[in-house]
């Protein structure tokens, strides 16, 4: 059974995740894991419905029956899964340490039945992707277990993709509230107090009149490179309405939002070609109407979700571990105009 | 001249540093940055100090002259800096944006004249390299501009050490607090004003009654692998008397504490070889009789300087990016075993 186990000095929270353990030599530097050896059988294509557990859910044919082919969009529970849907949290101490069952939910999205997908999947196939997923988060919401659910992407070798190429996410859901997501909710809470707007739509208009560092914008979404970017090329998509729920985004508008996130990675593909990247969506914490924190009074009105595109062109390294500051060695500005008008360089 | 910028949300801090910029289309996924080519002189070695900016410290035999061989030990200013030592903070808004100017400290600490040295230089060297730390730390302490220095380490390409394999640390002062000591300070003020001790006085009787964390112990220092360890085989080497300040550490103790890092290391290498690790230093901040802030109020008390040694064997992914929180596939008891019985795996 997975662990978490929580830092008694800052309170950050780590997932000791035995499943996936190997004998402490395995971990020798130079040696690369080998996650998928070449020549085997891909578990996420089309036919090989066998190779995983049984599916949790599918964009099907009509008539196609769970676990074969015929699907579009297909959740599965991951192989070693970080944090386990079964059982309670089991939460206690240790002398002075912190420990608790690692219960929630580990899920892969395979985002197309066609292994030979890269980059991004086309605006279409992208749309049914992100409603399979809305629908995931909203069933996840139903284990009261579950305070969040984050979908993530990890794309190529540097950005933790591992060696099966197959497009897919994941979406891990968490027996306790993130510490990033906390930080943004105290961030737009005290915004919110002073100011008494909503942080990101007042970040969205700035951009907006600036036009320095706005990517594309359609009828319902804009994307936009951060002005404290950690990372060159750092890409956020928000809604343009206000919105602090992404599972709740309606129908019509999830389309125009899969179209520009085909149009904005399409963008990126020009100038820096097939980029490791990580995808995070962060969304507002459910159940918060049972919550008493005061940063969730006002959680509707203050806090906006938005979906961060993250590639991983240069490394993490001492001082942003010790520090919890970033370095980017390419200001968002160059990187946006690079981006808009890729002929010009 | 580099910018800090302030993440409106969550107020990370960035450093925009143009100095070091490419242009947006050198970003290219998969090419890896060239910092030195084969064949080139190395600017750390003994003979080509002309290669660097003049010295700041240098620990020199008698009569030799500055910027000229004959040295153990050699600080200079870095040539791409992060901070630049010269003019004011600058602080100033663009819309409800804040940027600062990046000024403060950026020098490297070259850890001997031999090229060759592989994974950490030996215990005697260790020790005239700390003293000359101690001796730049007090130094930059007396700029009232700066309110931290962090001392760290990048070795190997994983862990953002470059191409350049000569052994070197940097200092890097900052004009702010930093956000992860900033978290540190927060926890063991709470803590103590909890308990009325130290947390990480408490963490090490705990340690040491347990017995299966503990790498090592000398006379003054203790080397654990943390029980929310974030990395497999991470570990932190701690005074075992209560000491929040490393660069009051008494002349004798530095000995000790370098015979210490040196032994570590040496059992470390054993189980995984010479492994790329960031080395991060967290001491208290500052001029903090000055502060207000409510967590220096027992500071002196409740702060416990410590050395982290973060070995880079796994990648950090979308969920550790999006979550704050981070996976580990060793459980640090199975780390701790494998170093501390290196026969027995």
């Amino acid at each position: 059974m997975p662990e978490l186990r929580r830092d008694p000095v800052i309170g950050r929270w780590v997932i000791i995740s035995t499943e996936r353990s190997k004998r402490p030599d395995q971990f020798l530097s130079g040696v690369e894991k080998e996650e998928f050896a070449r020549g085997e059988k891909c578990p996420f294509c089309e036919g090989n419905e066998s190779m995983t557990p049984p599916e949790i859910a599918a964009l099907r044919n009509p008539g196609s029956k769970p676990n074969t082919p015929g699907w579009d969009v297909r959740v599965i529970p991951y192989k070693f899964p970080l944090l386990i849907p079964e059982g309670d949290l089991n939460r206690h101490g240790h002398g002075m340490y912190d420990i608790m069952d690692a219960i929630g939910a580990h899920e892969i999205v395979v985002e197309t039945p066609d292994h030979q997908c890269e980059g991004v999947p086309p605006a279409g196939q992208l749309a049914k992707i992100f409603n399979v997923v809305i629908d995931r988060i909203a069933d996840l919401e139903k284990d009261a277990r579950i305070k969040y659910v984050l979908l993530i992407k990890n794309y190529g070798r540097a950005a933790g993709g591992g060696h099966i190429k197959h497009q897919r996410m994941q979406l891990v859901g968490t027996p306790v509230n993130l510490k990033r997501v906390k930080e943004e909710l105290v961030g737009t809470k005290q915004y919110y107090d002073y100011k008494d707007r909503c942080i990101f739509c007042d970040i969205i208009k700035q951009e907006q009149a600036a036009q320095v560092r706005v990517i594309l914008e359609s009828k319902y979404f804009i994307a936009i490179m951060p002005f404290a970017s950690r990372f060159p090329f750092e890409t956020w998509i928000l809604p343009k309405e206000h919105s602090c729920d992404f599972y709740k985004t309606p129908k019509d508008r999830v389309c125009d939002f899969a179209d520009l996130v085909s149009q904005t990675f399409a963008r990126l593909r020009k100038v820096i070609g097939d980029f490791p990247h990580n995808v995070v969506l962060h969304s507002a914490p459910f159940r918060r109407d049972l919550g008493k924190r005061r940063y969730w009074e006002t959680i509707d009105k203050d806090y906006h979700w938005h979906f961060e595109i993250l590639p991983i062109l240069t490394r993490v390294a001492g001082f942003e571990w010790g520090s919890g500051f970033y370095i980017n060695p390419l200001p968002p500005e160059d990187a946006c105009k690079s981006v808009r008008e890729p002929n010009q360089e």
